[in-house]
């Protein structure tokens, strides 16, 4: 019987804990993905995303342990780089048609490997980044065929955890955070939680 | 035992199958079919309605396949039109109070038949898209009396996948779309997903 | 064994169906009845109610049927009178510390008394309404202790469907809508559906 | 085997009644534990919070019944701002990234000590309230890690019943309300709800 790596949202198999172990970044989609999948338009021009805070705390955690974050997402949209500034998270990448070339040139501008890099995609315009990728992760509510592909499906919905459950299964095969979610390198490392980064 | 054809949605009856085979077009409802049946009004005269990612990649997914794709509700919304234009919905019919003409004129302008039809509608004030279909689908959470009469009850909720698995059942049933729900039909035709169309 | 009404939603008393056949009026609270119980506040002084389309169908079957409705609520909002024009419901009552007056008030108004008026309300300030009204009704995610006191606990949400589920199960106990939901009475008396009224 | 404590919400240990019986004041964080977690953010720069009407019954049945409520979150928005209005809570604390010295200021400026504090937080920047109550509360869908060391694991989800579940916990130890829901004190204290404080 293989054994697993346990951790509360779920068991990983070794050989997952393995990959994790060497992520240096993680690439997320936006819609479906950080964002709840919904497209709230108005009667006018506007238009409203739902993210989540435990999501948000999730990409803060995976930045003060030194993992690069990135948003890659095909459509252009002044919500994607809003909620990248309140994170702060550094590479954003919107309205590139090919996602493909988007995040090799990323990977490559960080000097990084495809074998550093964990994708979070729930839909079948992420292929490219999920081919890319030593991990790649769906949301559970992420589409069935991508379910099928990923190294990991998650326990979590887009937009509501799925982001948070990545970093911390990341953080957790890295032995920075407890199988039970304490994020024991924040002390052993004297960082602070701030109030920004939700 | 009857045969069905297994998708990863449900297993359908082959009589609906051969039915799928022969859609053309796609009519859509609009409140709680491609949106999640919300009314989130303001304090001005603005509103909002919330769509959906996956189900915005199904109706792209139609309409690279080169089937027709309608949106028609007896509400005038200003929400409507922009949804369509984000997807490049060619055809939108607002405010029509008698649907069933509206339809019956609509499938006649573009040269098409009942048999060619599948239309997607959740509640009562649907039924005269329902009487004039070859397919009627009608989301889980739609209302009772029209999932005792659709051609398929749905297994997602309207605005929250239901819009896609109809599209899907539709590109699988023709053989486009693997009943996993790789879409194999782009690759073959050289079609890219772009990112219009979410 | 004492026999039950059937219906798609729940099977029902005998007596519960002998109080709901002589119902006239219905007395709708807004948040967490009509509404999902969300207040949606923004940044400045706007703020977003989340209605249901399924619902306001269910008003308007009441409506068509001759049976009045009201909305009464303590808090003063703009978004419950502009639901209210949408769904022509006649009777507005908001402000009212004294649920209890104003309820008396409008139904002493109306010519009707307290054995045909059927109320909806989910939490404890609504116990004024329910003292007052042969039939009281509770969303299923409504309060506790309003549940252990209600004629009948509904199967369905606040803004999700409970307000559909009052309305039906009063035409189908008058005999104007089949237990599957089928709303014959439109049909029998050549009324139609028209846009107006979800 | 140990006694409990029976609610409609669950049973508490007698030990856990205890401590609530002392309780004098209430803090509260924001982001997931009084909102749903939701981050709206739309194309400017406005944003929207879900806050719900049943847990602002719930706040104000503890200050109807003398009992201090506070909002504590190291973001500053205009938003909990408002919903401290509207909801008249008197103490709200933005802004401050040390939440321990906010806290231990704040029940020091209101002459309590920690046995008369109760904290409600969803994630693991609540924990220095966590340490420095009496009783620490998790919403059912807060993060994994707090559920572990909470004092009471709710029954409730965040901006979703979690504050009024904790306030009517409080409530039924002091004896106020009946384990059932039933607000008695307010007819005892001849206390009326109003139409502000939902």
């Amino acid at each position: 019987m293989a054994e697993t790596f346990h951790t509360f949202y779920q068991d990983l198999p070794l050989s997952t804990v393995e990959k994790l172990k060497k992520i240096k970044m993680v690439v997320l989609d936006v819609d479906g993905t950080i964002s709840d999948g919904g497209i709230y338009l108005d009667r006018g021009d506007n238009e409203l995303k739902k993210f989540n805070c435990k999501d948000g705390m999730g990409i803060s955690l995976l930045l003060k342990a030194g993992i690069e974050v990135a948003l890659l997402t095909g459509r252009i949209s002044p919500l994607t780089e809003r909620r990248a500034q309140e994170l702060r998270i550094p590479h954003v990448i919107q309205g590139q048609m090919e996602k493909e070339s988007a995040l090799l040139d990323l990977i490559a501008r960080c000097g990084l490997s495809e074998e550093q890099l964990a994708v979070l995609g729930d839909d079948i315009n992420d292929l490219p980044l999920y081919q890319h990728a030593a991990v790649s992760a769906c949301p559970r509510d992420g589409y069935h065929y991508m379910k099928t592909i990923a190294t990991i499906v998650l326990t979590s919905d887009g937009g509501k955890g799925a982001t948070r459950e990545l970093s911390d299964l990341i953080l957790m095969a890295q032995g920075l955070t407890t199988p039970e979610g304490n994020p024991t390198f924040l002390k052993e490392r004297a960082l602070k939680l701030n109030a920004i980064g939700q």
